[in-house]
């Protein structure tokens, strides 16, 4: 028997909320294991990310059925080819925090090099715009979603100004280049979870007004 | 009038493959830029990325047409949902392509900091990567996917190689620590690239065995 298609979507949007919701976390508990220097916190990040795994293909059969036995047209169709995008996202930012507590890992094993501020806050801008995107996605609302591509340029200058700082550490003292190097591979990985979110964005927009926004800058 | 099934995939696969050609094309002309120190390549790139930009919203309005109109089941569904994820995965590569010219641009205004080895192999392992994933897709063989996922720990090999080495140079002389950062981030570059091939070639084998091998690490 074929569920109500109303039905089966809702469960598509909470599964995919739901996953949004664990990769958030991680992303908190990988930066609050650096911040805190707190190695227990890197494998909960862990136990996290088999979760997001397990979901990722509940989400991916969810839509692959729907696809099949619903032959959804015009919005729902987009709605479903975009959860599936999506998903992908997610999971890849889920590696993406993983990567991060890799260097965590190197970096408790060594004094702070110092004082971490830019990077805390680099990583609450992403994890806000990671939720944005998917309440974006869910409410079909593409204004949400232009709110997100426009934080992507504060994260770069985040990201610019974390590796500038960075980089004088490791000019002035050759004994903190691996750790300064650890703290600049752990805003690119943040920068590429911001980018996810900047992608799944683009699918809400294109989704809602059904016009192509990537490649225009202008957008 | 819908046009036969057939040709439309057809069609699909041939858009996906020179899709594929260009973004190979984008990482031999950004690694060659580098090694033979030839700024006019780094134009090539860009030129490149417009197009493939073009190619990859023709691809995905193809597949939504596809799914709306044709309305596939089972592996024809896998094929064309798996060709939209794919789209993606090659307009990242395109991305990851031109992040490496930007390093390549730093780079040239500076005399070499060393002979380039390692890394002009590991663009060759990718570039690799990418034309047998594509490949695979396209005719469907999951055995030459699979053969993709076991060049990924060679890539991962070459980058922690090309680490160590660059950090022995920032480790000696501070004034290599910018020109060595700029060819560790070209080389994490070329890792995301190979990664992406990876995500395409677990998306072949599931769509040919029908069985997911992600995170299932014995494959």
């Amino acid at each position: 028997m074929i569920r109500h298609f109303e039905e089966e979507l809702n469960e598509l949007k909470e599964k995919l909320l739901y996953m949004g919701s664990l990769v958030e976390t991680m992303i908190h508990y990988a930066i609050k294991s650096l911040v805190e220097r707190n190695e227990g916190l890197i494998e909960e990040v862990s136990k996290h990310e088999d979760e997001v795994n397990k979901i990722q293909i509940e989400i991916d059969d969810k839509c692959l059925k729907l696809l099949a036995l619903q032959q959804p047209t015009a919005i729902d169709l987009r709605f479903i080819t975009s959860a599936m995008k999506i998903n992908s996202d997610l999971e890849r930012m889920g590696d993406q925090a993983i990567n991060i507590t890799q260097a965590v890992v190197n970096l408790l094993k060594e004094p702070p090099l110092k004082p971490l501020i830019d990077i805390p806050r680099m990583a609450e801008i992403v994890r806000k715009m990671v939720k944005d995107s998917l309440d974006a996605f869910v409410k079909k609302d593409a204004d949400l979603a232009k709110s997100v591509l426009l934080k992507d340029d504060e994260v770069d200058g985040l990201k610019d100004q974390i590796f500038r700082e960075l980089l004088t550490y490791m000019m002035a003292d050759s004994k903190s280049i691996t750790r300064a190097l650890d703290l600049i591979l752990i805003s690119r990985h943040l920068e590429r979870i911001g980018d996810h979110s900047t992608n799944i964005s683009e699918d809400v927009i294109f989704m809602v007004l059904g016009k192509d926004i990537r490649h225009h800058k202008e957008g």
